[in-house]
């Protein structure tokens, strides 16, 4: 923190008080009244504010993605409808959207990676919140290895990719219905596993209630779980885990 | 049914009416008043009755115990606690109590046992409720392989043991906490697995209803679930599906 | 398990090592990549793969109901919508339909039947549950007997068909709002009784919560439940009875 | 209502207004701070006030009862443990206790009796709250009926007292775990039934939820739902549709 | 219960066995296969069976009422929607439909009604469950008194309905929200009070549940509850206590 | 309260009794049949009645704005959706609607408002809740103070509008997801804080639940809690505060 | 705020930058370790901080309270235990016990108290979280006025008390079981109304789930909700409120 | 993975097809029927095994601590009481209790230390989970920075130790009632941060529920929750990512 910094400047009398007062106050982010965009996020954390779409009224949402767009060159958004990529793409035409993920984004070309997070599900019904998981990780800078359909239920389809797994710095298990995987794969793997709950399912899976209580109670060690079909929080982590990894 | 065989006694005046409207009130049980004891039960189904310990005032308990005792020559209770096997050895000596499964009954010798019904579970504090349910089979008729703490955090323990699984007409799996364990084994094996839900662990676990959950929305086929803790159940179920195999 | 006689294959010399790897690994699946095929499930438990249709996105849903169609000449989906019907009659054209049930498949023509499963309900509002069930028993080959509207709110109903009830090897209780069947049932018969909670109902029902616990804290014994509205699981579950029964 | 009346002597002049002001306030209880006792309502509803005695500090209660003992001669408390029996018989010697119900009573002698409320139990374990309702519907004034254990798991037993159950003027249903009982009874009866969920039970009972949702979606007609455990309120509700039977 | 008497034309020979035999089981209903009608339920209970129309198939449904119709001349249905009102017109020409109370029905003429039952609510938005109960109510012979609007945020609304609420052999508390109209009527009468939660409300109101819970939880005396929105339970139970009241 | 007034009244014959007991039933609202409007609330409390608009069938709703607006020459009404807007607009032309409020209403120009009300959210997602807060205390004239996107996963944000937030009377946080804004604000100001959970969120977030737990269990000091999107009862009780303090 | 004095000093060389950094982070409390004791809320808010004994283990209770005592000459506790009064006692001599509201307390003898807050309750169980409140808001400064066991159940009891309800500045209503008591307040008074759920209750009371929903729905405008059994929340609250109005 | 080597041996005649197998089934761990110790663990993954005391029977826990302690010499164990203290010291004398945390251990000293994780609480009350965690990354080699009583209710103690939470390569927080420490913490920091919630609090905190819903809704960025007081998750988990940062 460069408070100190500033407390020299101040003394120096190079820096007005009412200047110092104001920069303690505007520094952090510009405020649109309805929002206020962080633009500092990149410099403190290494990584861009996301805008989260789902519900955003759409000028809001076409004012963020341009104001981002000019300041960063890119801009990344989840859960965003097929509608909200027409009305971006309007004003911001370079913007791209996946259908399965529902990702809508600018990324700038040629980025390196680093690293690998292994994205696992149970089933093909959990393929969009992994795909939100493993484009949110390599839009970050992470190789993904993607290793669908390997469920609990038929163990050997999981056992026969051992080796793909205990290759990654950090895994991302996503399931629903039962959500056992994350359990079996921490206790295959000796990396950081993070359990992604799904709403997939129904009857007494109740909206993903029952996945997120399996992955709670898991037996395994070295498994944590975040919320239910948030793919992009497990790809956000999992990216953090990777950057100490390959550090 | 023997309606028919009473009606033709009635008809060709062998038997009253009166005689025969009293037979179809009194047949099926004796009346204690505060109970009503089924000993047609074993007839009808093969099992008697079996008697839930817990909460049951210790007059009723002892009356309860020395009825099935003198009438069958031998008993099953489930859920007793150590005072009430003092209170009700006092009045049938032959009575034997297991402290860990809590089962309090009397047995009849050399007992013959047919087919083979396996209890799993997932860890050493399942222990409990698998044995309730195992001396359940077996009290019951069945051949009882015990497969004790192979839960999927660790799968090897479990896979190790599929020749075992495999040999049973019925498996049951006892689990706490996540409880997965009755999913791999279903997708393991190709006879009907009951899976049973325990207490065990502790704060989203709430008192087994995550372990439930996930035994309810199991993707395996051929399973199905009892109450949490209900191994007697269990037992019960699993014998009358082992002896439809060996029948 | 033939691991066995694949080491004497590998001890002979008659398998190359990287072969006996190979097979171990790509033996149980073929990998659509989105999809893993568990074309052996067959042989290991005498039932084929079913398709889950809800969710599955059209492409995937379409060239699964292929490449199982093609193998095995035959086919069973569950949950299919009536656009499903149609986008996959466009390639699989012997495919057919039931909009109660919602299952949707290709059935060779004449299989044999054995045994017999029972299907109860509580009402009417149950019946597309329990055909389900029924159809998915009659599909891996079971006689099934319908026996629907017979709720306990008019126990005599249900007392009158007793002898049906009595004349199965399993017997699967469908019913929403209290869920009350299966109990008496299980009380009536001597076989196992699968209960299914439906989601029928309103208010304090809770989508079908209310039956599930009535179904889990049964006073009766042999009985156990399946997931809400689960029909196919006890379809499947009461075919492994029955062919133990039958065997 | 008598407000007229009072009205009228206070334009005649009989009343002073302040006096008037007055009795609209202090009418209808008797303050004693922490308590406020209901000396009317015996005379608006035609029931005393009854004292719940569970978690009433102890000099609270002993003044209690004193005071309804002085002015009516009786009193009927409920949910009262060993410990204040003694404590209350130190002051009321008259007062007597029923370790079953937990009923603290003094009970004017030889009480007329009319019309029949019959109390239905479920199973054994069930019988103190039954008796609360019983004991609460007799104190004002009902003939009880008990038909205990008569659970739907054998549903002859309960088919058997079919005549009983047909004789009253209102049944009160008491069942645990499942709680089904309360609807076969309304199948068979044609008078109001008031179904008490009890807490007896395990696992996934949640301590009487289960067998209160069971109830509260009954598939029968006449019939509703008091709090779990709450045979007090079953037993009052009973008396006041009997009366309205007798009357 | 006629038992005896058919015993008694059996032992005469006037009876055959096999004909009593099936009187036994076919007496109760008309088995439609996918429903069993219980034209006896008039002659049991005093009430026609009622027909709860959402969720049945339109063929059904029509079948249903047109069986109804012909045999009694009248015919009660809950739940229907506009559309299923057009289908059954079709068939039924006299079939009247309240879009408020969603009840659809034909009834004789100038019934006679006897005896009052008081129909209170909390707010304007519980009406419809109100009038279904009422209209329950009236159909099956009693007056009805509605009182509407008198929720206990505003309690002068309700005091000055006293009378009115006074005059009533029971009354129908119907409540969304906090639900606490029940116990102040409760506490203002000395009749049953039936207490409706509805589904009236947002937020922590969890679709009715926080009403049904503030109901189940009364401090009053005299009161009971039935599921959320049921309108119709309340009306026919109801009419059972004011059948006793005025007989 | 003028009681007294009138009884003196009636002793003086100024007034018939007949009348008196008129005036204290008929007083306190109009009634309209399906509603009971309380014009005398604005004199008792010093707010006019609030017209909840959801769920209320067209003609109640226009003729309640149409009797309000014609005896008060205002009226607010929350939650109206554009279709009521349109409604009643062609009754009451001066009717206006806020789409992001969803607030309806006429309002007198040139209010005066007094003392300061400050509206907090977590994100831009609240903000229709806030909106229905911050129009409601404006209403009922406050001046309010809208400080939007300040949750505290980026808590500087927060912490540069200290002074604003220090500023108001009370304070409404309005927040989602998590709700941890209310906590963090009672610890930084010290006027009372009403907190308001939002629907706004997926997942765990149960429509609320979250958030609404949250701010119950907060650990701050001067913190109490509305229901889940109750902007209208949080400008309200804002309202009734800011008056104390500036009255 | 006095950074910008801070800074002052810091400009004018009379403050080192490294104190000011110093003085910036440590300013706020004093750090034990185990505990941060914030001496500067009493200059911030004109409340001390006060000390939550539950779960605290004793070395760091009785230290905490003596720091507490050493620097202000008084300290409020809650949810003290006899036993902790003993343990404090030995090392604040000074310290006072109240068995029922559990406050472990020195208070400032002749502490000046302004403006009123009426504390009501349900019944007389839930009299300790009242004392707790009340006696909270007369150690911060306010007036009491004690309206106990005024449930809604029997209605004149708390219409009896109007006069003191109006008086006050805020009310804190306490009711446990179904909490009906916070919504006939507010609509008798106008100033806000604090509810207080309780745990008194049993059975579907669910420890006091059951009044808070009730609360969180109440019709009624002016009321908000503190935690269950959150008496000491209350009285703080209500004395922020009372300030403001006697300011 | 050495299947490839153990296929070597056995296609060149050095080991036995027999052994191969037995090798296959026995190697991954000790089998003592009750249970299965997993000595290879620490190969597999560098941890040791860890030992769950809580509801072992005690005859089980001596031998578990004996045969972990002989082959590895030390053993780490959590939950454990001073009874299973006494015990294990009889058998193994070097065992140490720390009765905060729970944690009975034996240790191998001089252990070294790399890379830090901090371990943050919300309260004073957390401090038991706080230190299992804290002792378990320890035990596993990690410096740990304790930074306790940092809740966000007084947002300056934690603002205060922004440099102690920068400077870590994990941060566990540990957080009791609202649990919001966790959220503010990622919002500071760029690292992992693993939320524990824990079940301190009462009332609506559901024994941890609401801390742990919070944590689960989290608005910030790389946040994942372990389950209600799982500490020893926490510090696993951490100790991994840890290793990764410092490897």
């Amino acid at each position: 923190m460069d408070i100190k910094d500033m407390l020299n400047l101040v003394k120096s009398g190079e820096m007005e008080i009412q200047e110092a007062e104001q920069l303690l106050k505007d520094l952090p982010y510009e405020d649109l009244g309805y929002a206020k965009l962080d633009h500092h996020r990149a410099l403190r954390s290494g990584f861009g504010e996301t805008v989260f779409c789902q519900g955003k009224p759409d000028p809001y949402l076409v004012e963020i993605y341009r104001k981002f767009y000019e300041r960063d060159g890119e801009v990344l958004g989840t859960r965003a409808s097929e509608e909200q990529f027409e009305l971006v793409k309007s004003v911001v035409p370079e913007v791209q959207y996946d259908s399965i993920s529902r990702i809508l984004k600018v990324e700038q070309p040629e980025k390196e990676r680093k690293g690998c997070v292994a994205v696992c599900t149970g089933g093909t019904a959990d393929i969009p919140v992994a795909e939100e998981a493993a484009q949110t990780a390599e839009y970050f800078g992470c190789h993904v290895d993607r290793i669908y359909d390997v469920g609990v239920a038929g163990i050997h389809r999981l056992l026969s990719q051992r080796d793909r797994i205990r290759n990654a710095n950090c895994i991302i298990a996503v399931a629903g219905m039962e959500g056992a995987l994350g359990t079996v794969i921490a206790g295959l793997a000796d990396c950081p596993v993070i359990a992604v709950p799904t709403s997939v399912g129904y009857g007494a899976s109740f909206h993903g209630l029952s996945a997120l209580l399996t992955m709670l109670n898991s037996c395994a060690n070295g498994i944590s779980v975040v919320n239910i079909d948030n793919g992009y929080g497990a790809g956000y982590l999992a990216t953090q885990i990777n950057r100490l990894a390959v550090k």
